[in-house]
């Protein structure tokens, strides 16, 4: 058996973990119902007993290269601490990585969450064999990560890929970063949270007044399954939607020209409900997508489907394909795998 | 001596020759009144006397590695001929590399224009020494160039760093590329311009209406110079003007996360009337900006000032620079030349 790595997702819900092979073949995957909330200490524990559990049944049959972790929040790469993160509450200023290398004997590698989704895609999802892309993760806000050549692109401190808080309408609504309209102001499950509340109290949206009054959980999908249902309302939120995601998209091809960006996040799900807008809104405002784009953006969305922009030797002729993400939550344990994979002084 | 090369910028106005050692010394410059508009083949006849005159005349005191042309458009690596070019008309579809390459019996490289000025600015500029850092090039438009770990990054085909067609205004004004809102339509020459003729037309700025019934030659430098002299009508303008750049900026940041953004071209020198609102609005609009900028960001304009992003090891503490541009309009000149250095097999 090839040597494996274990991955491991630190959401703010559930704490995932995977032993990977490196060729990317699924050994195991543990979901434990461990709540971040509480508390570090007590998460660090049940991480490592998890990993410790996995490497052990898997290590007679192939080399244990070592754990990745994606995490909610800005990392110092240097240190292994996180630096800032808003769901991690008591985790920043504590040596995360060290801890954890110290309990388990093997290497780790700490990442930001947005990053080994993007790894993950592109090592066995959308991405496939792409070297330079990107994906937007559209979940309760908008996470980002950058890979090129293969590798994520940090920036100078790790800070790259914030494709969150790019600022889509100068004028527009607050957001918790201090700026004002922010892209997940505009294209996350929280703005359609957002916009669904504003357009019932304005009290022309009935479909919407009645969902919200009889499903305690009411949210971004309870829009959505009234937008696919034909609510004009609905339907104009992920329109919307679309609009501002296009905006958002249409700087970064202007900026990057990457062969892919890949949409991935829960609200990734609502494509049919928002991909037309988004693509219309990228091609009228992206000069670099006008001219690269593929006859029917929409077909590249199959899965398998095809992918020019790898297909061809000639760069001219190259396109730029938009894309949902394939491996839905699984890309960041992925991801997570394949770094602590590339990081083993073993490989 | 050391070896050298030739760097070479096709403007739209003027054709400027440098012979340049791979060191970065000047040896010689020479401007030609050589108009673009009078067509391919006479520009290419007088670019190639001039480089050979250059090259003989140097190459006998070291070797000549090869010459680097920056122009104005998008160009097919691959082929070397330029794919889009709105200032070069007759220049799409003719193979120039290999045609000068034929006529010099030398290698030759052709790159975009804001690209080798990014790249002189990192060889001998503002960047000297910062390995990840970006230009924006303001002019009539507004140019685009990404350095990454020492080398341009041209994207899937050559296309990145089109910054000038980021929207910064979705419903704004309507700009060539077929977009709206695009960021050269609030931060280029020919916006300042606009803004000043709507000025005068809603009668409301007498200085600006006496400067351009005075003025022939009224332009973007005329409204600079009733800006600095406290003309309100000219700040409110550089004041949109640094807002704007700002918000296109705080989207490179939040992007990138690079060392370093240089702002050049002519509109540069009118810093002091723009960059105080560019700052303000970087800061308030970019999280990574806010965590990452220096103390005082506008000390860093001073040449030879202080750049913590490159004198510190801990990558923590790397501040984001954003600079005005050292090497003027002789940026491109020297990109150019470090290009065809980097180019040359015999290096």
């Amino acid at each position: 058996m090839p040597a494996f790595s274990i991955g491991v997702d630190l959401g703010g819900t559930n704490l995932r973990i995977a032993a990977v092979t490196s060729e990317g073949q699924l050994l195991e995957k543990i979901t434990l119902g461990t709540q971040v909330i509480r508390g570090r200490d007590q998460v660090i524990q049940e991480m490592c007993d998890a990993i410790q559990q996995l490497s052990g049944k898997y290590r007679s049959s192939g080399r244990f290269l070592g754990a990745g972790i994606g995490v909610p929040g800005i990392i110092d790469m240097a240190t292994g601490m996180l630096r800032k993160s808003a769901n991690l509450p008591g985790w920043e200023e504590y040596p995360v990585r060290a801890e954890i290398e110290r309990r388990l004997g093997a290497p780790v590698v700490l990442e930001n969450d947005a990053n080994v989704a993007a790894l993950g895609e592109q090592w066995l999802g959308a991405a496939r064999d792409v070297p330079n892309m990107a994906v937007i993760t559209l979940g309760t806000g908008i996470g980002g990560g950058i890979v090129i050549k293969g590798k994520i692109w940090h920036g100078m401190n790790g800070m790259a890929g914030e494709f969150g808080h790019v600022t889509v309408e100068p004028e527009g609504y607050p957001c918790g970063c201090g700026n004002r309209g922010c892209a997940e102001q505009y294209a996350s499950a929280s703005s359609i949270l957002r916009m669904a509340r504003e357009a019932i109290a304005g009290g022309k949206a009935p479909g919407l007044a009645r969902a919200a009054s009889s499903d305690p959980e009411f949210g971004a999908k309870s829009v959505y399954n009234l937008a696919i249902q034909g609510d004009q309302p609905a339907r104009h939120i992920f329109r919307s939607f679309g609009r501002y995601l296009g905006i958002l998209l249409a700087g970064l091809v202007n900026v990057l020209n990457l062969d892919m960006y890949v949409i991935g996040g829960g609200v990734s799900s609502a494509w049919d409900a928002f991909a037309a807008n988004m693509f219309a809104e990228l091609r009228e405002r992206s000069l670099v997508y006008a001219v690269t784009a593929p006859h029917d953006p929409l077909t590249t969305d199959v899965p398998g489907g095809k992918r020019s922009s790898t297909e061809t030797d000639d760069v001219s002729q190259r396109v730029t394909i938009v894309t949902r993400a394939l491996l839905g939550s699984d890309a960041g344990l992925y991801g997570a795998a394949v770094l602590a994979s590339q990081n083993s002084p073993d490989r």
